[in-house]
């Protein structure tokens, strides 16, 4: 290649109006072009001072961009000769078997395996988390942000090292002690501060247990209708969800299925999602029995039993375990807000240090700071009496979209699942598809996820629109649900 | 059961002087009883007023802990007849074939799974995540946190509820612009923020790759030596790491090994862990040709680049890569803090839309609000200006390390890796225990972390201590060293 060749080809490349420097700019060009084998190894390069000429600008700039270049193997000077293309073509590989790619097509996204197809396929989380009514997330307009701040200043303040380190073993003590005593005393969960381990979430505290406790192959009984969530998680291992019905009292036991046993059954005893129902007694006590009898692992997941609005809080189902059987799942994305993805889990004692042990390994966490902050919102009693107004501000929303749902449709539509948490469940008739009116009432800018989408089968599954409205404002619950009800009709 | 029978059991175990209410008390004590079936189904209770007499409380207290009882279901009142314990005993299990539990024992652990028992057995996290010598570990002291918790009491001003909400997609735009742009100039990673994807450090990132990209029972090349963290993330997947031999040009690609491709080769390029040496650019064009022919992916983990203190740094392999076969991996942890927990991924564009779902759906993250914080620092200019002022910093440290070194071994123990980082690693001759060395200095309070624990067979690992200078004060660095000096002379 002739000089004028490359300076032709290096001008056409290099932008003097751009922001960024032209030794800068030089070294990309020229590294491109070795890496294209438009120069190729063993060409000789024109010298510093002919190129700055060639190309009109300074010669340290040059200078500057071959060094770059000789520092990174692309370059290199012989003594005497002049500057030369290196010859970095690998030639291991010249007798390698160069197979043809693989294509690994599958649902369409080329280059995923066909588990993360799959995933990607059937994912389940929403696009928007915020609006009417989006479901599972509280008002978080009500944080009260001016204490927390206060409290993580301090914290600031105080700059302790390790708690900007990674955390080590199970997280911050103080915080695995407060909720100790908080579930001991609200959920009669059975437990000291050794059992609690603290996650980024009831989502990293699933994929922990099928990872500690389960092997890829495990089956694992999940409520159907369930939480997406939970079958993502699990596909995601290859441990395979196996659907049970739920009925008035929770998760049925069928006794052809009860003869194999799975790993692991999922369960929402407090208020099954999304249906609403709460775990009979008796349907507690057999699975329990069950689990201790073929070495099953419950998990109990009680993401909101907050905010019950009628009765008396039911008592967690880990609280009846004299087995060990059950790993209780709870987090604060409900009670606080879901930003701050800190949630915990109190595993059975015999099992405890090694979750600890694997929460550090596995996802090397962190956030100690804010487990300390969160540690001294709850000991100051902020956490409690947080609770206990955002319990009376979502028992009159819930109320007010009960009467909006009434004066729209005069009791022809049952709701289900109101009792307690931050959603109800509106019962469509069968004929009705949910899923047209939840895209329908989309493009209105309402968000209201079809129930029957929570089915292991859509098909089979019960129609219906899941409406949260704990984090919608009083005066937006009444014309919002209006406007979805008009939907609703054009569908039903 | 005779009223003063039940009394007598009742009054041993309910405790007047302790903090929880009596109701809540009786209640719990008869729900254990019920349980543990000492008071069988179809008992009849005595009378709440007779209760209350013998037990010498008020008879409120016995009617309210009969209502909480009755409300769970363990009782119930039949009328004109009196109140009794209800038959919660399940029947469903009484023909169902009750198996002795399997015992599932591995490791010693009690319950968990082989693959649990192997991780936890296995697990690689230091105890201690700070102080002298922690490797991997910045200066947290050192991070300008007025104006940290100035740029978050902004946000918490402006209150937006999306941003503590659950995160939707890839993460924050502003923050995925702002690693794009900086990912472009300072490690000429090609790439737009569409292929930024936020997750919550490395881990997370393989995990997320891995699930996406790989099967269980995919096999994956990891270094050996390696980082510790890589192969508990690929075990917990049921991915099969294959250590591959490391030299001074990085990973070596043995041609017996090239034959059969596997899904994943794991490289640190810049700054292989934790030896340091730097992958020759002629390794890096085989690596990317031959990952190109075989449809493997590369995973570029370029944890500590941005810290290079002789020579210029290297651009990233992902920058060379005309294929679409890399996944580059960074964060935050060692830039600004481990626990700020934010770390990022830059996928090839065919599978960057899969990925924004997969992380969203597999995680639920959130944190958005600490991306807005992070994506102002960024914007703001104070990211590139702390990176400035560290590398100044640990380059000094690491200057006052070496030279105790040499004062100590006068030149006898050689060191490596110390180009770039956050540490430099010691050798020690071959026969020198490097694992009881480490126990031996963590007595004295000293961290050291033995070399052949990162190898894959740490029998035939090169021995030595990896040492960590960026978390240590500049006054606390020769005399911590002396200090450990004294304890290798005892094992030399």
């Amino acid at each position: 290649m002739k000089i004028a060749t490359l300076s032709d080809y290096l001008l056409q490349r290099i932008d003097r109006a751009a922001g960024q420097p032209l030794n800068r700019q030089l070294y990309q060009v020229v590294r491109e072009a070795i890496l294209a084998e438009v120069l190729p190894a063993g060409l000789q390069l024109p010298s510093s001072r002919d190129l700055a000429r060639e190309l009109g600008i300074s010669r340290n700039t040059v200078i500057n961009a071959y060094d770059h270049l000789a520092s990174e193997g692309y370059i290199a000077t012989r003594t005497g000769a002049g500057t030369f293309v290196t010859d970095t073509v690998p030639d291991q590989l010249s007798d390698a078997d160069r197979t043809e790619p693989a294509v690994r097509q599958a649902g369409g996204h080329a280059g995923l395996s066909a588990r993360g197809a799959r995933l990607v396929q059937r994912a389940g989380a929403s696009k928007t988390q915020w609006g009417a009514f989006m479901p599972g997330v509280p008002d978080i307009t009500r944080f009260p942000v001016k204490v927390w701040s206060r409290l993580q200043n301090v914290h600031w303040q105080r700059g302790k090292p390790e708690l900007l380190s990674y955390a080590s073993g199970a997280g911050y003590l103080p915080l695995r002690e407060a909720i100790a005593d908080y579930l001991r005393v609200a959920r009669s969960v059975n437990c000291h501060a050794g059992q609690v381990i603290i996650t980024a979430g009831i989502h990293q505290s699933i994929d922990l247990a099928a990872k500690l406790l389960g092997e890829s192959g495990d089956r694992a009984w999940v409520e159907d209708p369930c939480y997406w969530g939970t079958h993502s998680v699990l596909n995601s291992l290859d441990l395979a969800p196996v659907p049970v019905p739920v009925d008035s009292e929770g998760m049925t036991l069928p006794p052809e299925m009860l003869r194999t046993p799975p790993r692991f059954i999922f369960v929402t005893p407090s208020h099954q999602y999304p249906l609403g129902p709460v775990m009979s007694l008796a349907r507690r006590r057999a699975l329990l029995d069950y689990a201790a009898a073929h070495q099953v692992w419950i998990m109990e997941d009680d993401y909101d039993s907050e905010f019950r609005y009628t009765g008396r809080p039911l008592a967690s189902l880990q609280g009846m375990d004299t087995f060990q059987r059950v790993v209780y799942l709870g987090s604060f994305s409900k009670t606080l807000f879901p930003g701050l993805r800190i949630g915990f889990m109190v595993v059975p004692e015999p099992v405890a240090d090694a979750f600890a042990t694997g929460v550090a390994e596995l996802y090397r966490g962190g956030q100690i700071f804010t487990q300390a902050v969160l540690a001294d919102f709850m000991a100051q009693g902020y956490f409690a009496s947080h609770i206990r107004r955002m319990r009376q501000l979502y028992a009159q929303r819930r109320h007010l979209l009960q009467q909006a749902i009434d004066d729209a449709f005069g009791g022809k539509l049952a709701t289900t699942g109101g009792d307690a948490g931050l959603h109800l469940t509106l019962l469509l008739p069968p004929g009705c598809d949910d899923q047209a009116v939840s895209r329908a009432a989309a493009l209105e800018g309402v968000i209201a996820r079809p129930l029957s989408g929570y089915y292991s089968d859509p098909q089979q599954g019960q129609r219906g629109l899941l409406l949260g409205y704990a984090c919608v404002p009083d005066e937006l619950i009444q014309p919002t649900f209006a406007q979805l009800a008009r939907v609703i009709n054009k569908y039903r």
